[in-house]
């Protein structure tokens, strides 16, 4: 009989997961996957699962290959086969688990915005840099900063592809709310979600605007504005979706945060920077655009066309000169190398599976990956300072 | 022998102009071509253009069609074969004509903007209500409207087609000026221009959002921005290009407009509108954006694709919703069934002479004409309001 | 008094147009408008027009601007202020009226195609050529060859932006006859038309991709369908569009015309090329695409956005190539200087306006125009051995 | 201690897999990941992965999560844990294979093209009706099927949607061996590849074609044509990359398939449709497009932004009408609700992990998967005559 058993090698890492909704199935799906197409240094073991509600929490844990299950986050603190701990709940937990992962000596990934408040952010960022220097490393989840054509846009403008930057220009558009009848989920509650369109999709383009171009915000003036006021509360709701009671016994409840923020800002590079997101943009569904023009060149995006970049070279003569469409599948493009042939695109999900690639190559070498807490910090403090700004008749807002 | 001379119906209405450059050939092309698609109830008469420089308005008039030519503007006033003054002179000195002209019994159709200051403007708007009353009927030339698919976005707006707005997000993108050493032309000082890219093209954005939706901008708040102080003086300059001297003897002046300018603003139909105008997107070279989202769907279009409007109905079935790419060629669009069969699009100066056809027509027929001067201070006191807002730190201002 | 008579510089050149549906009145806007734009060294005066009918012949030479007009063409033959002649009748007629013209000592521009039957088309052919010996010039108008975009994509692969060329796809997809309600206009009888898809839009797309490339199809492979064998009887109907006669009383005739036609070719440098012309694309307005392939690149290219090439420069790495979107509006590009700045782009009609004006100064200057008659020919006999390869069970056929 | 290990719920459905290249890896993510996101009867084990060489099979049996591994594929037909064979080999091996996987009681799924022959596709499809009558089932893996655009695309088209079918058009346009050093790869092997463009891609096509519309071809006309005779001999290559010995002492072997295809055919629904399949088109690097046009509407995809569908509906009033971008990640589309909220789109695997679940469903219920190894027989038979009208001077040939 010529049957073997397979092998394996490579150390495992232990992984523990916390919340198991949207953002929880696109983690498990960068566990289950990174190391099935990245070399890696280690070997991802998904462990544990936390969830508040009993039976959902197992069902979550069989339908996402967690090994084994609990309702109380202690749980992964002093377990030995936890090296990791990804942090996929609502922010207003965010800064008690990775706080306490952290001093329990466990790796951190956690997901965007880093926090509800500026105050829990800087706790956690303090907790992180203590945490480094005992070895112990931390991230928050922008993931799109590992869209590949993202990646290899910043590969381009760290290069000098468009020179002197101006321009930055960046929209999150999505419509998932534009119905008023859509039920108040947690993303619409300031108590859990801290804050609305701005914080859920502004703080990815905020994120991303200085990823690309490597320059921060300093100042910034914006408007907060919400367009519905009250929703019918949610006979059941998770992810971004969620229905409503039946018409005629509903009860509704306020929406407290932002349906949509737009805000200007000037970058420590001199650029001039423009942002909106919201949920009210009607027809697009998930239109993360961002163009960066400079005095050599632009760069242009839309998440609608993930594995596309649009780049315009300005030094060419300009009946050359336009923008190229790079479709981003070659291997030489960061992250599509360790996937398909050329020309077979990537999807959503596989920004998560890009990201814990990152992440776990960085834990496995000691590597503090990036981006960190203290990125996520000051992207909480972009934040703040729009909604300062709006608060205060839109004055220019230092960050 | 069978040849017959041809005939001429309608009567004559006598047209002079002033200026020839950029702006003046497109007129030009608008009265030359009017008559020969629409069906006008009167035959323009090409009679006269009005220049500065003796010879190079000698030269205007024969190339480009009028037949008479003089350099002194005043010569409109008294002659009776004038019975419109067309102006596309800089903003400096559209107040004294336009105003000269319609205290003697001209029609006048102007070039935007209006004039270079709020006070001018409002100035000939109050010429324009006078003279209205005598039957003597004026327009300022926002030619963008009668782009066929703004103008059929209107008309859907009106329609309901997008409901109750919620975000206006106008673009006007071009990068001409990039290059540092493009020299200093006329629309780079204030004193000739009034102002930049605010002014140019910020005004055509302001204009479209309030054409297309009906509603009106009551507050703004914004930033005006230069990213290069001096230039080079030009050598010779027209219309949008030029060039500067040699390199060796070369002398700068000092730029003294806004390179770009963004802002936000509220509308009294509730909605929020974002604006940016710039003359540094490298790689946009005539980039009007607009999309309007409503309750009941959107509207998107972009001027390097003029014949296409992007149409969203939100009231179908989610499997069945996008964008519709309808190519604005057929019969029942406005203005193309006096062009081309379907399929067949029209270039940037068909929206001149479209303009022209219209102002013909309402003046053979004695109907104001739209948009009117005082439509035309009113975007003035927008692009005013965003200047104080920029001079007092982004503050939201009243128009 | 300031004022001065315009006056008028460079000889004329006499016009007479035969024909003024809506490739009259496309070649009338050329003519009225070519001298407006570009320097040409005569001016062209539209002298007289000639079509059948009287009234609607007289009100064509008003509204066109046809200083006289005839109901016999024969009429153009003897007349001294004619020194061309343009045809752009049905093909019926081109063979007898251009042979006429040629041997009057007119210069001929005559409407694609050349003619309805190869016979006629060598008979013209030979004409020309010795018209030509007396310097009598001729021209077919393949008007797109004059689209910016289209030459500009000639002088790339002239310079071997494409390298060897190993692929032609040329597409002319319309949609007007979709509807078996359209009536039987002109375009669908055999006897006037010559041919249906394939004489009126096959043969643009065979002429193109034979320009484009510098290379001559030898051999073809091909089919031809009819999907709507009769249709109504028009009650009027011109240009592409018409309307039948009301539901009850009406009558039908037989459509003897091809609605569509496929087609494979070899090119005497080795390309493989494939063709399709039909009018039963629904949706598709005026989508004449093609696109070339070769070693060294691609460009590619489609009417309903004329004003924009995509080019694919294959030697750049793998990394940083992609279709680049020229927006064909600079200086440098063909024909575009003579029009606009950059970014204000062109429409269908200026295809004919720089069609003429090529073909103005050729005349001018004793140069012979292209495509010649002997192109039209070629192209007429690619098209014949297309439906005798559709006769013949779709074998390789030799031109 | 409140942390439980987490239960199994569903019988397991065991899987061995034959080969472990590029298909392999896709397949392996489908098996690994389909239960995970749909809910399925049964729970795929991944238990035995077969390859030739014994040190790559035993690195992709780790690396791909595979349970064992063998060199010899015979050992998978009397395993009790496989119940399911999958083949994912070369061509010319598929029939012998799948045979006797059948005839062993195995469930069979097989990639494209089903076979090298027809005669062998003969065979395979007899064997799988054999074997279904003893419940035994089979499919071909004609994964573009499961694209959600085209699954979408063939339920509009199934509900009257496009009307009568007049035209397809059918592209599969690829550029990785435009580069005439690009080794030779088995791809480019007839022994091994049975064809090159027309059998690899080419296949893809005829198939979607099929499917979408519900007809099938009955007649073409076709060309083969190899750009390229003689190729370097692979230093090593797999999938669809590879490179080639040093240059200085380089071998190279003749290319045995053909480069590129072109036909047309018939259907038995009266369309005519247009086929091209080529690995020459620069720049073009999974160009999979496909338009449909009927009496009612059109439809058209491109794989390059597999997400979108874009409709037209030509009922609607033709102001109202164009081509609808449709982003097709609604809950209600084709199996985007089992996938992430509308607008996060799928990439090129997903179609696999679509593929093997409804595999694994309609295993697990009995019922007979489709497309069937009777639908790849007849794809066979279309290849097979466009190879005989090519070597039969292109004459139309029957099915």
């Amino acid at each position: 009989m010529s049957v073997h058993e397979t092998g394996q090698t490579g150390s495992p890492l232990g992984v523990a997961m916390i919340g198991y909704a949207f953002m929880g199935a696109a983690h498990s799906q960068g566990w289950r996957t990174a190391h099935r197409f990245f070399d890696l240094p280690v070997r991802p073991e998904m462990n544990l699962v936390c969830g508040r509600a009993e039976s959902a929490t197992r069902d979550a844990a069989e339908k996402l290959g967690w090994a084994a299950w609990t309702t109380d986050w202690r749980d992964v603190l002093d377990r030995d086969d936890v090296q990791v701990v990804d942090i996929c709940t609502p922010g207003d937990t965010h800064a008690e688990i990775a706080i306490a992962a952290l001093e329990a000596g466990k790796h951190v990934l956690c997901e965007k915005p880093l926090a509800n408040t500026v105050a829990e952010a800087e706790q956690m960022s303090a907790a992180a840099d203590a945490a480094r220097s005992r070895g112990v490393l931390s991230s928050v989840g922008f993931s799109y900063r590992r869209t590949p054509a993202l990646a290899q846009a910043r590969r381009l403008i760290a290069g000098g592809a468009v020179g002197t930057i101006r321009h930055i220009r960046a929209q999150y558009l999505q419509d998932w709310i534009v119905d008023p009848e859509f039920p108040l989920v947690w993303r619409l509650q300031k108590d859990k979600a801290g804050s609305g369109a701005l914080g859920d999709i502004g703080a990815h383009i905020v994120d991303l605007s200085q990823f690309l171009t490597g320059q921060r915000l300093t100042e910034v003036a914006g408007h907060l504005i919400r367009f519905v006021d009250r929703r019918p509360l949610p006979a059941e709701a998770s992810g971004l979706s969620g229905s409503g009671g039946s018409e005629a016994h509903r009860e509704t409840g306020p929406v407290t945060v932002d349906d949509a923020a737009v805000f200007f800002g000037r970058t420590d590079g001199g650029a001039l920077a423009t942002y909106e997101a919201t949920r009210f943009a009607t027809g697009r569904k998930n239109g993360m655009r961002i163009e960066i023009n400079g005095s050599a060149g632009s760069i242009a995006f839309d998440f609608e066309a993930m594995n596309e970049l649009h780049v315009y070279d300005a030094t060419v003569p300009a009946a050359d000169a336009g923008f190229r469409r790079i479709y981003v599948t070659e291997p030489d493009h960061p992250y599509t190398g360790a996937w398909w042939p050329p020309g077979h695109g990537l999807g959503y999900e596989h920004t998560f599976v890009n990201e814990i690639a990152d992440f776990v190559r960085d834990v496995a070498t000691g590597t503090p990956p990036t981006p960190s807490f203290a990125d996520g910090l000051q992207v909480q403090r972009v934040l703040a300072a729009v909604e300062r700004s709006s608060d205060d008749n839109a004055v220019w807002t230092k960050v």
